[in-house]
């Protein structure tokens, strides 16, 4: 459990791949969100990415760079794509969003995200 | 001039869209930018938010959702972009990244970008 946002994983294989949206209402934009929300934001974004990155690494995948963004054309509560890129990836060096087709993750793979946020968020 | 970025405007009038590119020589991830610094980025997001803002309704086409990225697939020295929006743009609901052949802006569209941020700049 972050402070400021709900993080889901995203059900899709092909990268690791994890949505940040902050819990609060109406909030579409960055700009809605108070000042030091967003640094709190910065905070959960930089856990995400090192969550990405472990995720990468379970994978055999490590991450080359982050892809972070805020899109919200199609989904207008505000959210945060945190993706973690290859040279190798089906999409490389293209962006991921409504490119292909989503390979939905295991129940296994879940387990492995879950263990690894238990793991970093004891870890502070 | 800002404190901590570069700022260009991408040439492409299909969408009023800057580039933020922070002065720090070899940062690749946002993660490579202090705590700090990473606050005050997000400072000049919001003002090239507005800019962006201001430049759709200059040019008769207000923005409806922006979208803010730091992807560097192609380009590794660290950068985000800032791009205004709207339901009617040959992209949308996807993203701009690598779709469709840019519209180079004319001399007058750059001159109305420029006096923009002057006067945002001088109002502080």
């Amino acid at each position: 459990m972050l402070d400021l946002c709900e993080l889901r994983l995203q059900d899709d294989g092909r990268f690791p791949w994890v949505v940040l949206s902050p819990r609060r209402v109406g909030a579409v934009e960055l700009a809605d969100l108070p000042y030091a929300e967003q640094c709190k934001l910065l905070v959960e974004i930089d856990l995400a990415g090192r969550l990405v990155r472990t995720l990468g690494q379970a994978w055999s995948r490590p991450v080359q760079k982050l892809n972070i963004a805020n899109l919200g054309n199609v989904t207008p509560q505000l959210h945060w794509h945190i993706v973690g890129r290859r040279s190798d990836d089906p999409c490389w060096p293209g962006p991921v969003w409504g490119q292909g087709t989503p390979e939905p993750l295991g129940r296994e793979a879940v387990e492995t995200v879950r263990t690894i946020f238990a793991r970093m968020q004891n870890q502070g």
